[in-house]
Parts: C-alpha cells; structure tokens; sequence
C-alpha cells in the first residue's frame, strides 16, 4: 500500500512510519521537513498536496497545534489555534483524501485522551479532541466507495513527558512504539467510525 | 434567581422560558428580539450583554446554527458556520458569564443527538455538538466560585419535525416542554460537567 504519514517527522509521526514502513510504501509529509510538504490548515496547500501523491491506499495525520491555558482567562483567539490547526488541519485533510484514495482506502486522524480525561489549562484540547474523534464518527457513515475513517487517540507519550509531564501528573505515559500499532489497526484492518484509544 | 436565556425566542428557548419562569425572573435575549440583544458570535457584543444584565444567577444557551450537506462536496467554509456559530457563539457566552455570575451560578449550553448518533449530512452538526459536550466537560473542572456548568443534548423536537424530519427517520422526536425540563436539573440542580441527554 502507498501510505501518506502527515507529521511523519513527529514524535508520534517517526513512531508510525517505523511501523508502517515495515511493510506498506510510506511518502512522510511535514510543514518544514520530508519527502512532501504541506500546511494542513490551507485548504489549497492540501489540494497541491494530492496533486503530486497521485492516488493513495492510506493517509495518516499525526499532526495539529493546541492552545493550553487557564479558562479565566481564555480568549476566542487562543481556541482558534486548536480549532483551525488541529482540527480543521486534520479534516481539510480527510475532505480532500477521500477523492484521492482507492477503493477501500483509508483515512486515520488523531485525536488524545484530554477529549475524555480534560486537565488543568486542557478545554482547548478537550473541545478540539472530542471533534475531532466527532468528525471521525460522521464520516464514517458518509464515505463511499469502500473507504473508511478513524482516530487514535493517545495518552501521554512517555517520549513527550519532558514537556507535557507538568499537565499529565498521575497519567500513565504510552510508548510512541505502542500507539503507532492503533495506527496500524487503522490502516490495516477493516473497521471505520472507530476511536481507538491508546489508553 | 436571574436567569438570562439566550435565544428564548427559539424553538427550544421558548420552553425553556416558560419552564424556569415558573419561580425564577427570566431576561430573554435573542439577536432579532427578546428584552435584551446579543450577537453570541462576537464577543464585544457578548461582553456588551453582561454589562446590561450585571451580575446573574444562571446562564442558559439554546441557540446556534450548522451547516448541513453531503461530505463529500464539504468544504472548510462550510464547518465553519457551526464552528463560529453554535460552537464559539456559545463558548464566547460561557468565558463571559463566568466573571459575571454569582457564586454558585451555572451555564448551560445546548448540543444535540447528534454528537452520538450521526445522521446523512450531519458532519457538522457531529463535531460541533461533540466540542460542546468537550468544552462542558473541561471547563467544569476549572471553573471557580462553586460556578457550573452543563449542556442539555436534545433529540430532534416534534416543534421542528416539519424543518427536519427528513433528515431524522427513525428518531423519536421529543417536545419542546420535555426538553425544557433538562435545563431545569442543570439550572435547578447541583451538578456539574454533565451532559443531559433528551433521548
Ligand atoms: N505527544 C503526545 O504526548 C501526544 C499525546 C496525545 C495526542 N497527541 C497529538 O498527536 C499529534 C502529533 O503530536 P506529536 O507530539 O507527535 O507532534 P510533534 O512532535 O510536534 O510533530 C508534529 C508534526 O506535525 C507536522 N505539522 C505541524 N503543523 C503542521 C501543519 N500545519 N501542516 C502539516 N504538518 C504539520 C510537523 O511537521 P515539521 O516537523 O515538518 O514542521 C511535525 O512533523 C498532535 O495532534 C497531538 O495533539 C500527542
Ligand atoms: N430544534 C431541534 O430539533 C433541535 C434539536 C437538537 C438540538 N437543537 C439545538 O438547539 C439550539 C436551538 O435550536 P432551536 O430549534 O430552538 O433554534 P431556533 O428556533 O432557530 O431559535 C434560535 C434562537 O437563537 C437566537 N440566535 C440565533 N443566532 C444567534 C446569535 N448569533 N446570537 C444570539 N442569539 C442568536 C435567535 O434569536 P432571534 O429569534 O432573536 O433572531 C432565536 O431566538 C440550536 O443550537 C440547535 O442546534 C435543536
């Protein structure tokens, strides 16, 4: 299979193109690295994106910016970030894939544990997160052809603790080794609507 | 209590109206009518709201538009009517109210069936209702002052099958004055964090 990993630079994204690559052709896609290039957020960078990919059998996306901070004090702007980069990112991805996979092909987006575990500072990554894993559940239904859409939703990865471990007290850390094989159950297995979660 | 219902000239907030004015003072706000008048999408004109209202016991949200149409024509333009609309038109009312509302106060929005159960052409509808259900649960953990939070989760209400029985074949519409009562656990109640769901 020709899979596209968008983040495939990431620390999730190296995860999943490690275990991908094992045995589908992997094509990485980052915003300032890999084989491709692309800004998720911009519809048109998108389109140019499945214009130089040709048709595909999988796209992943392991990518998309969230704002963290207090509710007190949270502005509409600051919950644009998750909205426009998370979110939308990922679904103007899968609104474009789906006229450009094969048959059967499938989309995996992903998601994280705050949509239904929400810490401190986390309201933009909760409302983001439960959309995202939303979207997922009504494409699912929609998409013809064969083709099928899901979401990983992670834990805390144990390689991202460093930086996230202060939001994260009491949370047991995944591998990014163990959430890239939810990817794999995406890509290589059968099921669609599904939210499958790393924790 | 003061109770200021946002869109109490709607479908679902008239009843909601005649609910809790049975023992609490009601100000109904709408965008074209109701005492008082707010466009919930800008927040200048939400901040201008709870400089007319003072300090209020209750915030109730039941207004908010979506898109719907077929996935595979979606664009980014068109998820954002339900993410500016129904999606940060009620969070611009939650991060306002929450510095305008007594101790102990609460807000309660308004998502939908169909963050759970996806319907044709119901994309937008999936993933705004389910970032509402999102914010609710997040931001109940970190409000302060005893503040609450809650969102009511109708089904399709026989007042609107005319509009939208097609679209809900097979659902069981509920009434309006049954929806209502939702509000009133959130309102009336203690809890926090919940989604009520009409279903
Ligand atoms: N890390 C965790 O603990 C964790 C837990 C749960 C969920 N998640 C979610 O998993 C996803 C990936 O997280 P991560 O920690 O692996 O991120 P990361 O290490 O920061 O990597 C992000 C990747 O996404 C690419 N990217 C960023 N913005 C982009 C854009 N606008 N268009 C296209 N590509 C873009 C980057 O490309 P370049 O490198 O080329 O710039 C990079 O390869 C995020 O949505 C995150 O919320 C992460
Ligand atoms: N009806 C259903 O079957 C159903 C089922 C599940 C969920 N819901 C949800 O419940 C909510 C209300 O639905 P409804 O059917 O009662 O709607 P509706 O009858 O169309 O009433 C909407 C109300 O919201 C007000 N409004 C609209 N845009 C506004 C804005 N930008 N700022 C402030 N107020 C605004 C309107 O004010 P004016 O009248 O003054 O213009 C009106 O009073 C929506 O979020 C809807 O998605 C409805």
């Amino acid at each position: 299979m020709k899979v596209i990993v968008i983040g495939g630079n990431g620390t999730i994204g190296r995860a999943v193109v490690e275990e991908l690559g094992q045995r589908h052709d992997i094509v990485s896609v980052g915003q300032s690295s890999g084989e491709l290039r692309v800004d998720m957020t911009r519809p048109e960078s998108v389109q140019q994106l499945f214009r130089k990919t040709g048709p595909v059998d999988a796209v992943v996306v392991a990518a998309g910016k969230l704002h963290f901070g207090a509710l007190a004090e949270l502005t509409a702007e600051q919950l644009a970030v998750g909205l426009q980069d998370k979110l939308m990112g990922q679904v103007n991805i899968a609104l474009a894939a789906q006229h450009h996979l094969r048959d059967g092909g499938s989309i995996t987006l992903t998601s994280g544990i705050v949509s239904d575990e929400p810490i401190r500072f986390g309201v933009n990554a909760t409302m983001v997160n439960a959309a995202v894993d939303g979207f997922v559940r009504a494409a699912a239904i929609e998409l013809s052809r064969g083709l099928r859409i899901n979401a990983v939703s992670p834990n805390v990865l144990v390689e991202s603790m460093p930086a996230y471990g202060p939001y994260f007290l009491g949370f047991e850390p995944v591998t990014a080794a163990r959430t890239a094989k939810a990817y794999s159950r995406s890509v290589d297995g059968l099921q669609t609507g599904q939210v499958y979660r790393v924790w």
